[in-house]
């Protein structure tokens, strides 16, 4: 996603709310909507930097949906124009043959003038977005994309689960995926103190509900997790600092710590992490919270390959499936961005 | 101390350096200089925020002068004019009737065109400040008002452990007092850099030598001491985020947070410190750095009261002397602003 066009606060309440229109076509399995479910035909537009996308890396690597649907990462930073396929001027994405994502986004509606946000999945015939729905698409992904699963996908959108998965995901995405932004975006002190409890309060309520289930919703994990984890693995990193969510560090919160340890050290969790290019991101995209430009240095990374104990809870990380290989020749994070 | 007048960036080499020009009179006992050791004749100006101030409200009460130098505490942020007394327009100090401690600078030199700093001694029958020589001021404390301290003062500035003392300080200084705002003030990422490299080598460097001693320089508290703990005890509240210093936080650090929370639980320290106006002051002040003017709520203080342990490293706190008692009246940090 963009931060900017996207989430422009909404000044007469000094509160961030975050813009919620989106292209909301949907690929299907079922042949009656415009875009058919077909192997090569869409590729995934991501930006490693940002959180709303890594869920979409994370929840196509664990289906091993690599070969059906391609990848295109864009730089870590953008200017007002938002996502470009490079960091240098020129570049363009070998595929779409674009420079910048707008020129997507326009392709499918010349006057768009909406965020230019990623995920965004674009159809290669006529390199033109067909969704940047970014709550839709990862639970599109299991369930309209599963003839072209991997073998040993897990199911992480369990159909008896998903009403009570549904009601959890809501309040992580109000009070946790978007509330760190409502933190850091905050207007007023008012503002940001509501932020900050409802984040915090959130966060208590998850450790309490993860200190006896190993996963969201018990011993495997589902899509819930992947939400959860793309904010709390950026938490130290980029929101504790920049968006003062700061009442602790995550690896001040033991139970959530440990968690997002156990995930991060699973196939398709951590490989997926940029944690240079996240700092990037917000630090410099984010002037105006940010004027010098300067990237944190820290914090320290040695400790997100340290043994959990979460084993101890059971559990089945992928149910009746079996972990994700390594990620695909080409896509994977860059030494020196990662832990290692 | 001001951190705007006082210390602007060196914009040619991006670097931030403070400058030094202080106001280097002294007052002694010996007779000799212009301003003799004398009780109720001067009044120390504070502000309970700034590490510089803190280190001189802390040496005053363990040696005891509080009845012998009052005390002035300052509003917590300040415009370009610097430091006031109160923070509504129109509030003096009732001893020097200043609105703004600046006056008392002027009162001195008529056209003082320097930074208007805290620690400030100012002369009550001129009501003209004496000196703002932060490093001296509190060395003096110790060694020319000793006739004036109370029963039971330690011995802060040992004569035999001098020499190694002032090596200890003066990198404690560099790395660490002015190393957090050498990061945060930096211009460029590499100044940034080399002063994040410079802090945390120090802290390192810091743990060893605190690993075995339960204070720097031996078995009881010196002034180098109070250097050390007036920047570790903001370390977390103020220079992790604020000032980009997040390698870790200081309770990420184990000997290091041991040793401050020793410190902190001992008379004349923790009873000192004004976490609240610690935060007011550097993310309202510093506009540059934290434009919104939000204020963190975090992080959570609760931790500061649990137990350290450092007691098994054995040690007399305050040598031959003693604890002091508590803060005089009308001198605690109000509730709510401390741990408390």
């Amino acid at each position: 996603m963009t931060t900017k066009p996207q989430g422009e606060p909404v000044r007469d309440e000094l509160e961030f709310r975050r813009k919620s229109t989106y292209i909301t076509d949907r690929i299907t399995a079922d042949g009656f909507g415009d875009w058919p479910v077909e192997a090569g035909r869409y590729r995934l537009v991501v930006a490693r930097a940002c959180p709303w996308a890594n869920r979409a890396i994370i929840v196509r690597r664990l289906l091993g949906l690599e070969s059906a649907i391609s990848l295109a990462a864009c730089a870590p930073t953008h200017d007002s124009r938002s996502w470009t396929f490079g960091s240098h001027a020129g570049d363009v994405d070998p595929v779409l043959g674009y420079e910048r994502l707008q020129q997507a986004y326009l392709a499918r509606f010349p006057d768009y003038d909406q965020g230019i946000t990623v995920p965004a999945l674009v159809d290669v015939p006529s390199a033109a977005v067909v969704t940047n729905d970014f709550a839709q698409l990862t639970l599109d992904f299991s369930t309209q994309w599963t003839g072209l699963h991997r073998a040993g996908a897990p199911d992480l959108y369990p159909e008896p689960l998903r009403d009570e998965m549904d009601a959890v995901m809501q309040r992580i995405f109000n009070d946790v995926n978007n509330g760190v932004y409502r933190c850091g975006f905050a207007q007023s002190q008012q503002a940001y103190e509501r932020a900050y409890a409802r984040l915090f309060g959130a966060l208590d309520w998850l450790s309490e509900r993860l200190a006896t289930n190993r996963y969201l919703m018990g011993g495997s994990i589902t899509e819930s997790d992947v939400r959860l984890f793309v904010t709390l693995v950026r938490f130290d990193a980029v929101y504790h600092g920049h968006f003062k969510c700061n009442r602790h560090k995550l690896t001040e919160l033991p139970v959530l710590w440990a968690y997002c340890r156990d995930l991060f050290q699973t196939p398709g969790f951590g490989d997926t992490v940029d944690f240079l290019e996240a700092k990037q991101h917000f630090y410099l995209v984010h002037a105006h919270i940010n004027p010098s430009g300067v990237v944190p240095n820290g914090p320290d990374l040695s400790n997100w390959l340290t043994p959990h104990g979460r084993e101890a809870l059971g559990g089945r990380p992928f149910g009746d499936g079996t972990a994700p290989g390594p990620a695909p020749a080409g896509e994977a994070v860059p030494p020196g961005h990662g832990v290692v």
